[in-house]
């Protein structure tokens, strides 16, 4: 095969890849949305088959000369299609490295297990969910050690999720935020009095939630052609390219803010897809660095912006007139307040700023334990809530409300977790870069988001996958300082709460 | 290959075939539902690719010898497999002759045709659409002689949609019906006075609308866990097996009847599906026998069932509750005629049971007129109005509510509306055999629709496509006989309107 023809056939190998990811990208997303309740079945053993010809797409004797063709030959490519080699041969590396019939049982049970989680967490139910938790640990742990025999293969995993992040490195973070945090959460829950957040407990009209969704999507410049937003019981993104991004969101009554919060940390996503450079589409360097790049964009948008006194600012008039008489007797200082109120509690996606990274903690260490083989999955209940009660200080009622709350162990995301501390914690350090170029603060209390996505676009978001996360990571802010992240939620909650 | 083999590969095709085909579909009806208006392309792009694997997997030598070597022991075969085998054969050779190039250009132009259709009707352009509509026309004759070189093209489509069918017995069927109906379409509008549907323009409000639906699917029995209600511009069924199956309707505010009897007739479509043998799914054979023998489910629901005096009687209640006090001023008899007011009209789907049929003729003389050369997409617009003055005495004010009303052509669906009028005109038979059995009219009124839609899964929907579509008709109801269902739409009329 000459350079001209590999070339040729990486064409038609994006073209094939795309089409098999759009699919079963849909699959999940109809799935989770508006599917049939019964057709569960039909779905994973769709999803079965497309994962059977990806498989063979990936790993089949054209591919792969065709990328030891243009492999042999980087140095005449262009950077963009020399990217694409690389990760390509690094994904074909792993994938070939598990056996067929693996991949295609692995893609069947995470069908399953999904459809079982959903049915256990209705019902709260661990003892139904248990064995398929089992399996998946087992599974991801098979594989793992298929990619590679001579590693842990938690690390492996966490490797997958966010190249080389391991455990020792996971520890430390968690470590330093841990030591700070615990102590500030303490102090605040001492002056749990001086915030009140009542108000945000009336009861706000769904349709009118609705027209506020459609009102913020705006206000953070997400273009509606190319973006809806659905609702499902778990807020999502899924994307089919930078021209078909899908942002869902869950509508309570009374928790007004937890919509609107799951807007914003879903619109950092789609922001974040809908800005990948274009000649970067319909192949692998489409989509972000990583899972911790990616949420450094939605929690950043979430929290960094979204919960900033600016924002609130810019918010709180459109809630005032539109809710009126709700929030009638809430003033500016109050509303920002409130909308930053920080309780221990027991739901992860519902969790404040401060108290989030705690959550994020607890999981990551009991995956590392469950590898380490201290765990099994029927004792995952009883550590969840006793960890809950130490980091958290709080008694979890049922396992809807604990272990069963998160989709990630039914889908087999396992070594996904840290990535939204280590997201979270990116979030301060671009406000600091950010800072020595503009005002940051002023910026978000004058509506002008746009000047934060614009600094976003032109460092992160067009690259793609051209980089490493890390790599990407530091040639935007340098080192990683969890500190940094540390000392701004310090900052925060002190004023918050007069401390 | 032995014959052990190659039903091995016959399992594995055919999962491998239910895959694409399931990826297809879900595509079409999130583009129809909910996807981003700016995500066209991309759909297209991955629609094409989808339709070149699936060309490859019918056309692959793999394929080919399975199929050769079960054909050739199909003596020893069970009637399913041997059924599976000869409509398979039958696929391959029709995909087979056509260029490999063409089967993918075409799926493009089908979604750049939707595409381009759905913002011309918005803007009732005809002159933007008019050059896909003409190559859509093209493509189908080129694909029509590719397949049948020696056939007359149309009726190569025709047949393609409903095996056996040709121009021939369309002019037949149309002709008799033409000479009844038009005198009877004329008496009733003498005597329009007669039946007053003005309450059913009132305001119904859209919420207790998609309420009602839920009733109606109830009503005739729909699976919920396997079939799902949304709403679209225009209302349609798709299905993904017997076990995810899903409906679509659309609301107007001051047209209640519309949804409701999209709703039943949309069931009807579901129905046949949720209904065919477990042993047939996944397969070639699952699905309805022919586009007839669909719709002439959707339309026996929709008119025979839905339009009687019992069913209307069984539905009023609940309106005059729900919608008190709309309906108030209306008895049982007047909500009965009501819904049965005939109006020569622009819009085939809101047509009343009478004058639908002539909808059809219109489009088909205009098909068949095309294919034979005496016309181009260009005088389309001018043929349309001529002949709905003609036949219906009404005048087209634009385009949007004319010759751009419907998205059959713009999707390659030409030669599929004789469907609709033959399928109506089955379900008068089915009528006649059935109350050879039970009293028809008493089961509809007492509710019993399942007694109806358990003599219909017995006859026909259990069956799949296990017969021809003929074979399968003359098995339940003898020689087609037009004259039935003109002598029933002659009875009703005259007694609506007291003639």
């Amino acid at each position: 095969m000459t350079t001209a023809q590999a070339l040729e056939k990486l064409k038609s190998y994006e073209q094939a890849d795309f089409a098999l990811g759009h699919a079963e990208g849909l699959m999940f997303y109809d799935g989770a949305t508006v599917a049939p309740k019964g057709s569960a079945e039909v779905r994973a053993a769709t999803l079965a088959e497309l994962s059977r010809m990806s498989y063979e797409l990936t790993t089949s004797p054209e591919t792969v000369e065709m990328l030891e063709t243009l492999k042999a030959d980087s140095a005449s490519l262009d950077p963009v299609t020399a990217r694409k080699v690389e990760l390509l041969y690094r994904d074909y590396d792993r994938t070939n490295k598990i056996p067929k019939d693996e991949y295609i049982a692995y893609s069947r049970l995470m069908s399953q297990s999904d459809a079982v989680w959903h049915e256990a967490k209705e019902k709260s139910d661990f003892a139904m969910f248990e064995p398929y938790l089992q399996q998946m640990f087992d599974t991801n742990k098979r594989i793992a050690l298929y990619i590679e025999p001579g590693k842990h293969p938690y690390d492996t995993l966490l490797d997958g999720y966010e190249r080389g992040l391991t455990r020792a490195s996971c520890d430390s973070f968690f470590t330093s935020l841990r030591q700070k945090l615990v102590p500030l959460i303490r102090k605040v829950c001492e002056n749990a009095h001086r915030v009140d957040d009542a108000p945000l407990q009336r009861i706000f009209p769904v349709e009118k939630q609705r027209a506020f969704s459609e009102y913020v999507m705006d206000l953070i410049g997400i273009d509606k052609n190319h973006c809806i937003l659905g609702e499902t019981e778990h807020p999502f993104t899924t994307d089919f390219s930078k021209y078909d991004v899908r942002i869902t969101t869950h509508y309570h009554e009374d928790m007004v803010a937890s919509s609107l919060y799951s807007v914003i940390h879903e619109g950092g996503h789609a922001l974040y897809e809908l800005h990948t450079g274009d000649e970067l589409q319909f192949s692998v360097l489409g989509g972000g660095a990583s899972m911790a790049m990616h949420e450094s964009q939605s929690r950043f948008y979430e929290n960094i912006i979204g919960r900033s006194r600016g924002f609130c600012g810019l918010i709180f008039p459109w809630l005032k007139r539109e809710f009126a008489p709700l929030l009638d007797d809430v003033d500016d200082d109050r509303f920002y307040r409130m909308i930053n109120k920080s309780t221990p509690s027991l739901i992860r996606t519902e969790a404040d700023e401060l108290t989030y990274c705690l959550h994020v903690m607890i999981r990551y260490e009991l995956e590392k334990r469950l590898f380490e083989g201290e765990l099994r999955a029927k004792d995952l209940p009883g550590e969840w809530n006793r960890m809950y009660k130490e980091y958290l200080g709080v008694d979890v009622p049922d396992d809807r409300h604990g272990v069963l709350q998160d989709s990630h162990w039914a889908d087999g995301n396992i070594g996904y977790f840290p990535s939204y501390a280590i997201g979270s914690a990116y979030g301060a350090q671009y406000k600091r870069e950010m800072q020595k170029e503009f005002d940051f603060d002023a910026a978000v209390a004058q509506g002008d988001i746009k000047r934060i996505s614009d600094w976003l676009e032109q460092k992160i978001w067009r690259h793609g996958r051209m980089m490493d996360p890390g790599d990407l990571f530091a040639s935007v802010c340098g080192k990683f300082d969890p500190e940094c992240y540390v000392g701004y939620l310090t900052d925060k909650y002190s004023e918050v709460y007069s401390l």
